[in-house]
């Protein structure tokens, strides 16, 4: 059984990255935090990997209410959203399945973990949607 | 089946949290993300939370080794650890246990999980152990 949620986008990285904050800003997360791996593992270890960022996502409402549910929650929050480059004009968007939390913490959670998932999967279908349209001269 | 290691420490929010910095240093563990909880539900729901914190913790010798085994772990990293006032001197310290991780992501996992799972019960322990060495004093 998986523990992501995660949609292929055909276009170049930077590009999807904009388009993932913004997707994600239209569901009512913010991004609390941010790692760019790359920099990261480079900086650290001096190895190279694909371009790749975890966006840690957040809407406060949602987090507060799990929070009420289970404390210890909170060692799963926020919900992180990863944006990799897997080719020039191909970038994968991955996001933790909130469902996957409910397995972890029992089924108190699953009205929260339901509402973050279908908020999270409008942002991955509404990126997925989005293929084609921005643009469209590229396609040329 | 739980998906956190925790212990409890008998002294305030702040000097533990200071402790847990060192201690997940002392194991290795960078903290790439820093999420205040109270701070953030405040300033966005205006809601007052018990103090804790959110710290990512990073070893990146591991993560880029659970990286290589699967990318989709980026989902679940960094390890976050969780620093939560539950009283004037008693404070949780809860981190996501790497064993969810193999539960969610299959064996392949294993040992790299298994190495982060060391390091943090031994940081969890160390913390432990400070209890009531540290400023013997204060317990006159």
């Amino acid at each position: 059984m998986g523990y992501t949620l995660s949609t292929t986008l055909e276009r170049p990285f930077d590009r999807a990255l904009g388009e993932v904050r913004e997707a994600l800003a239209g569901q009512g997360f913010g991004v609390l935090t941010e790692i760019d791996l790359k920099a990261t593992l480079k900086a650290k270890l001096d190895v190279d990997v694909a371009p790749q960022v975890i966006l840690g996502a957040c809407r406060p409402q949602l987090a507060h209410q799990a929070l009420g549910i289970d404390p210890a929650i909170a060692t799963v929050l926020p919900c992180n959203v990863v944006v990799r480059s897997v080719g020039d004009a191909t970038t994968v968007v991955e996001a933790f399945d909130p469902d996957a939390m409910t397995r972890l913490a029992g089924d108190a959670l699953v009205d929260v973990a339901a509402d973050a998932r279908r908020r999270l999967t409008a942002a991955l279908d509404q990126l997925a949607r989005l293929d084609g349209a921005v643009d469209p001269h590229e396609e040329d």
